[in-house]
């Protein structure tokens, strides 16, 4: 017997993937493959082993109806490379183990995540954690001056103080969040995957959407491709329907338009100020994914 | 670049090792070794790699000094075979990965764990929840054929339910708790320790530690013999003096025998009532620590 | 500044909800309401206080959207009595602190869990880790009397064995599975939430959906209602739709049968063998949400 | 029945204690107090109430044998502002609740920790990660001066991000690691006691020892007296020797120098280099434990 592996993954092992202008994410190790997951699962069942055309599908089976544990039996050891206002909400999963650079210990990283004259992105307006839309050029140069500038003051700032004999300690406190730090970081693949649903939505802040899409695409596609499948088709891309939009919905695809102005009226999804037509905020996410049926909402 | 591997650990993969009448633990998989530990704590320091003396100096100084984050970046994954009464301790770690055979799904593995004529113990009188010696083989036969009765009905009540049509996961309800159950359990090495630490303890159920000594002497010790070592040194072997240990211990060294007195009386830990001197739970404790350095306690 | 409290589960704390037939769940203690799920959520967006519709409408939104972290501000302490069949179930959360009775320390509840002849479940044929139906109560009489024959015998064994001083640790072993122990289980909002949407789910087996339907329905509810309505709306009440069933319910509600037939044939939803159509459980599953919308698949 | 309560803690409810030059530690609610410990352990051991003497004799028990489950049934939840820097030690800590701030959502808080000019710290010559004295005020006050400009600055660039309508997720993203963030932070007391363990330690570094003490002293000492003295006496203020300091101690108090010359030399604790004796790095610490009893060491 020997160690459960993934020729495809193992051609990446020790590999660097770039990310923003100076980041990456590195495979450094890993523990199982699909048929570990299939193994674990068949444990539960007492069952021994299958066709490979059966494992697809009882991954694909499992990850639907929510069987998680059996993902758990696959590990990711990462070495990234990232800035710390990334780090901040990266750091926020905790179910990863993590050994992160220490700017205690040591001298900090000499670099800074900079943004190029076209990478400023403007406030949205109906989001007010979001961006939306990209500045022209000449004001995107004076961000990335100004940009610059406080990078050259803080690291010069930070060099007078390590010169003087200040702390590392101390020293490092009015570094900009920007500032690149490292880390190993080891996750199994359930919680992986939970990680990479809410980093690669489109909600996500886009530097640490970049780092969860090469996580995926890179790394995850070739490790565990049944499983990436699975999660494509009933994590990532699934719809969910609440108790009211089902009722709604069958309302609308049977025709019924008057019993749904009378359901949509009750339930204050739809209210009237004098002219005025104002629909609730669960309204306006339904009406999206009607529209993804090509279907039209009943106001 | 290669994963990181164990070669002594290869060689046990697949190989079960039988604990109790037909238990066994039996190594599915693994990820990284002593280096793995080594190579996350010099991610912190912002280190190279140094010599092999050096990473076995380094394994000793961060569990010395509880650095646990790098401990957690080995995995293990086992297959075992355990009584259902030795799970229910077992499972109280929460931080591994499971799965277990359902006796929902499947039908119950058909075996309970059996004592020997001269394997029952007698119920220790000065520890509530621990044993003390064992009973005569003639007493202990009597137990083990009541034992087997008892298998033999609870056998048969489950099989008559079975072959009613009862629901699997109604007719099991009756089963004995020494009924085998199997799982794979995976759990990295910093809280592998903890668990060994606990349950190889002698206050731990005989059981389960012919389990954990199992787990720990064929097969931690093969996969990370510098951290092994360093557990038996700094965790396993060590003795902890609480705050009112390290004072009276200095007395006592001190041959400050007056003021010893002096100390248990005011702490409380030796009490005279009529005759008798009562000693308090913590002062027995002292005393064999104490008598482990050749010393005689004060009182 | 006083504690947050919720009046109407003031009322509760210490009384127990029969659940079985010796089981309870008793309320212990609790922190948090709804408002504390606001609060905390708030103290992200850096605002203040609104009014209390506001605050409904805030819950329904981080359930809605998955924003999980402010549940977990809220905990609820139970005292719960479960056979320890349904225990095994149970602990499998492990996001909860959890301290059970020792058998090891004292002896054990003298109470198993006994079936009346009217509650002996069929195996379901179409689930194999399911029941489907009652048995005749004739039938059901027999498999009670060798119940409570089997309960009798484990109970003299485990009463000998103590009388004759067998320890404690080793004389539970043979007891049966149904025999009840208590534990004090202590949980946050949000995995409470996570257990009750899998075990009040009529997959869970009949016996811890009890358990979970009274907590759910006899303290939560009453405990936090503006969180437990949301739970019903969207998450328990939710339905899911994968990327493969938005597809065809959108060729389902235009009418375009041609492309939906093409698309079922390519997907491998169905198949046909000599005169036979093979549904995939995929398509199964997804006829039974069309029906709920009252539409026919396309096959 | 009401809820478990502590008095002298209620009376602390939402009271801000001042940390740092503009930080604080908040109590916003809590659930159990010493008793609640109690109350769960006794669940183990199957046993009824006691005396409140008895109530402090079993919470040291506990504490001292590592029995930690029931330590998790009291909760604690703090509002705390602290600098970015900070923050980043203290969200390490995985097991408590989190709902920070947010700078995406919202506009950062306007104000970063400043250093009084008597506050810098020298870097310590032994110890990489430590600090070792404070600088003279002169060289203080251009260190602040420098502070000061760089803070001014940083604001500068941010705010004009701000006018300009660039996103602020992306606008934060140069904060100096000094500017203040506030969250909620929930944790069981068990969890509590290990954080506190290790920030209160004289390796911490100041800042986040400030808070763990303010945390400690104002708060848990006044909710869990008994634990708090039990968690001095066995927690924070225990020795640990390890195998070799325990067989090495035994050698010092019995006089047996020769036996202890030839253990530290086949030990390699004591080497000898041409005139110099060189002493490893656990033969220092333990000299410095051997001095806490007035004793020598051999070399």
């Amino acid at each position: 017997m020997t160690r459960s592996s993934s020729p495809d993954l193992d051609k990446l092992l020790g590999h660097a993937f770039p990310v923003l202008d100076d980041g990456f994410v590195r495979l450094v190790d890993y523990m199982g493959n699909d048929s570990s997951i299939v193994q674990a699962a068949r444990v539960s069942y007492g069952d021994g082993t299958r066709k490979v055309s059966e494992d697809r599908a009882l991954i694909r089976y499992l990850l639907r109806h929510q069987h998680t544990t059996p993902f758990e039996m696959c590990m990711l050891k990462l070495h990234v490379r990232v800035p710390m206002d990334t780090w901040r909400q990266w750091i926020r999963h905790r179910t990863a183990s993590v050994n992160e650079y220490s700017t205690r210990y040591s001298i900090a990283i000499d670099r800074a995540q900079m943004t190029p004259a076209n990478a400023w992105r403007q406030q949205a307006l109906d989001n007010k954690q979001g961006s939306s839309g990209f500045f022209a050029s000449d004001e995107g140069e004076r961000f990335s001056a100004a940009e610059q500038e406080l990078h050259r003051l803080s690291k010069q700032v930070y060099q007078q103080r390590l010169d003087a004999g200040v702390a590392r300690e101390q020293a490092r406190k009015d570094l900009p969040l920007s500032t690149y730090t490292e880390a190993f970081w080891q996750i199994d693949l359930h919680n992986l995957l939970h990680f990479l649903a809410l980093r690669m939505d489109s909600h996500a802040q886009l530097e640490i959407r970049r780092y969860a899409e090469t996580i995926g695409e890179k790394i995850v596609k070739q490790w565990v491709p049944a499983t990436w499948e699975a999660f494509q088709d009933y994590r990532f891309g699934q719809m969910t329907l609440s108790r009211q939009e089902q009722e709604l919905l069958a309302l609308v695809v049977n025709g019924q338009t008057e019993m749904a102005d009378a359901w949509c009226a009750k339930s204050g999804w739809v209210k009237h100020k004098e002219e005025r037509r104002i629909l609730s905020r669960e309204a306006k996410e339904f009406a999206v994914k009607l529209a993804s049926f090509g279907l039209t909402p009943p106001w």
